[in-house]
């Protein structure tokens, strides 16, 4: 096996739907496209495929660099690419920017064909499902009848939730990392004073900002400050910040910043108002909001579960407070009680919600050992059916 | 005794103060007031006056009730009374508004003498030392050589840490709540995110919004409402509000509040921006990052508190994550290594930060039996010197 090296350049495809979206808000998309990225090769009978769905923030661009863009790493090329634990000389991986977001798919930036005006405020709440849906007629495109895994961290582990649930004749595997079956309070709380900061931001004027040549870039700053800290753990910001100062030695007693973490968090806001779009943050904050499949069985998550029959791998991280292992516990207390298989790594790390981002001993090699089974049962899979 | 009930109504008093006030920030305060209350009556050789320090958003207006306002029960009239455990049929109780409050000390809504327009943000940054300094020239004015306890939660309780460290021969019992010998990396990082979130507001006029007659009310609604999230535990919202919706049966999918907690956390913010000065927000969130005895003294807490001679009386709750049960027994730990008197209360509670504003039977009866010691051994003390 070669050193774990990166896929290289790699460029988005498009695809487009003319058939109408039927969303859960009852609100329909009568057209619409996804951009997506694909790695590696599919196989002859297509059993190889795996779905790779993207958090909050991110989008289809999971691994590689873009032509011409050096600082376009993409967010999980960690463990996407060749000898990487999603190794992309065994697997073909796809990547969708979800519906509702800014880096290609259609999404309020885009153009309303009815009004010819970006869709703005129009653009209707999609939910988890909504996105799972629309994933599937990806799927479809594709040519991919079943995923060899679904795998994603965080609101990227709800969807692969909701496809072993929507679509369970069509998982083999569901990955759920760093996930949740549905938001606390607190959660849900961060997350409206995430989308306050922007929509009283005077420039968001109601989510018609593109045509008043307006951002309401203070707001989107404040909610990705905001959501920063609850992506890390208190002890890793203590152990990455402490109390340092802002190159000074003694405090100015102004309201520059006086602690580097002032300005890391201002850093970090400042740049990301530079590549995403406000509204795409609001609708992925309440897509996380409404997520909820028990409330729509019979109250408890075994129960919507019931339908699925995939086999599960759930991975949580020590110290992420947004989403406690005790969530992903309750996932596969739910799984067992099903009697699925279910795998399920409690993984020691100090970095909080965002681990699932990082290469971690224990989590590249407990993907990794997951993967080389999926990749072992591919082959006797192809021995007897090929 | 009688059953505990409400002092009844009290008028604040003003204190003003003509000898300059150099401050930590090497600025200098020519003249000032403070506004202040007291409870119950000052004994014949004042030795029964108990100092109450406020936290971030309250003010002297500890117990009791304004008259012909009906909403205007004092912050800690759970615990201030008589028959309460701050007992004022046997303590003098003084509370007052910190120096650049809103509620009537010298502040950034105050009259600047030298331009005759408030200051706004001319009005210089203050410590927690600061207010300590300024305290004691209230306890000069009000004939009060020792505090027979200074008490106080939160912000509050650093003030009462400062207050052993600056006038040890002035306080007799130091009693530290729900409070921290210094902030943390995330505490930080909140604070600055609800400083971003008032001074990016258009309305805010880099802090001279009183002149504009405008108010940053946006900024500083979104910054009570995160305040809020974290005053409050995990499980006290899920408890609270769960994932309870707002009078409806079924979600809208807009971006009306769909669940309760939105409602609440918007209420919260909303009032709070009609009694509360932003500028003023300001400041006391930077006392609040600036507190750090131990970087003034060697490096460690104990060196810190080295002067202290105070009996210590530190309270912590469970579910407290803002400043965690970790976080008092530092104090505790450093207290000890002193070898001062330190009795220490972890006390069980469901409801995070906000519990030291609460009536918690084992809270209550931990401060009352401490306070019951304070008053035994005051008359002790009036037996042998009087």
């Amino acid at each position: 096996m070669n050193k774990p090296h990166s896929v290289g350049i790699v460029e988005p495809k498009v695809a487009h739907f003319d058939s109408p979206l039927e969303l859960t808000s009852k609100s329909r998309l009568d057209q619409y496209q996804l951009v997506y990225e694909t790695y590696g090769e599919l196989n002859s009978d297509a059993s190889n495929a795996v779905l790779v769905c993207h958090a909050l923030s991110s989008d289809h661009h999971a691994a590689g660099r873009h032509a011409g863009q050096k600082q376009s790493t993409g967010w999980w090329d960690a463990l996407v690419g060749p000898g990487k634990p999603l190794d992309t000389e065994r697997f073909f991986i796809v990547c969708s920017n979800n519906l509702g977001g800014c880096s290609g798919s259609t999404g309020p930036s885009s153009i309303n064909p009815d009004t010819n005006k970006p869709y703005g405020p129009d653009f209707p709440i999609v939910t988890v499902s909504d996105w799972v849906e629309s994933q599937a007629r990806l799927s479809d495109q594709l040519g991919i009848q079943q995923w060899a895994a679904v795998i994603g961290g965080s609101l990227g582990g709800m969807q692969v939730l909701q496809w072993s649930i929507s679509f369970p004749e069509r998982v083999r595997h569901a990955i759920v990392i760093a996930s949740t079956a549905k938001l606390t309070a607190q959660n849900i709380g961060f997350n409206d004073v995430a989308r306050q900061a922007i929509r009283t931001d005077p420039e968001f004027f109601d989510g018609n900002y593109y045509q008043h040549g307006t951002r309401p870039r203070r707001g989107l700053r404040v909610a990705r400050m905001l959501g920063h800290i609850t992506y890390l753990s208190d002890d890793s910001m203590a152990h990455k910040f402490g109390r340092s100062l802002q190159q000074k030695a003694k405090f100015d007693y102004e309201f520059t910043p006086e602690f580097e973490v002032e300005s890391y968090l201002r850093y970090k806001g400042d740049q990301f108002v530079d590549r995403f779009d406000a509204n795409t943050y609001l609708l992925m904050t309440k897509a996380l909001d409404y997520f909820d499949p028990a409330a729509d069985a019979d109250g408890t998550l075994s129960g919507a579960l019931s339908a699925a029959s995939a086999n599960f791998l759930v991975v949580s991280f020590t110290s992420d407070w947004r989403f406690s292992v005790e969530r992903s516990r309750e996932i596969v207390r739910a799984l067992q009680s099903n009697k699925l298989n279910v795998s399920y790594a409690e993984v020691e790390s100090p970095h909080g919600h965002d681990s699932f981002l990082l290469s971690i001993d224990h989590y590249t090699s407990v993907l990794r050992a997951y993967m080389n089974r999926i990749h072992h049962d591919l082959n006797s899979y192809g021995e007897v059916t090929g």
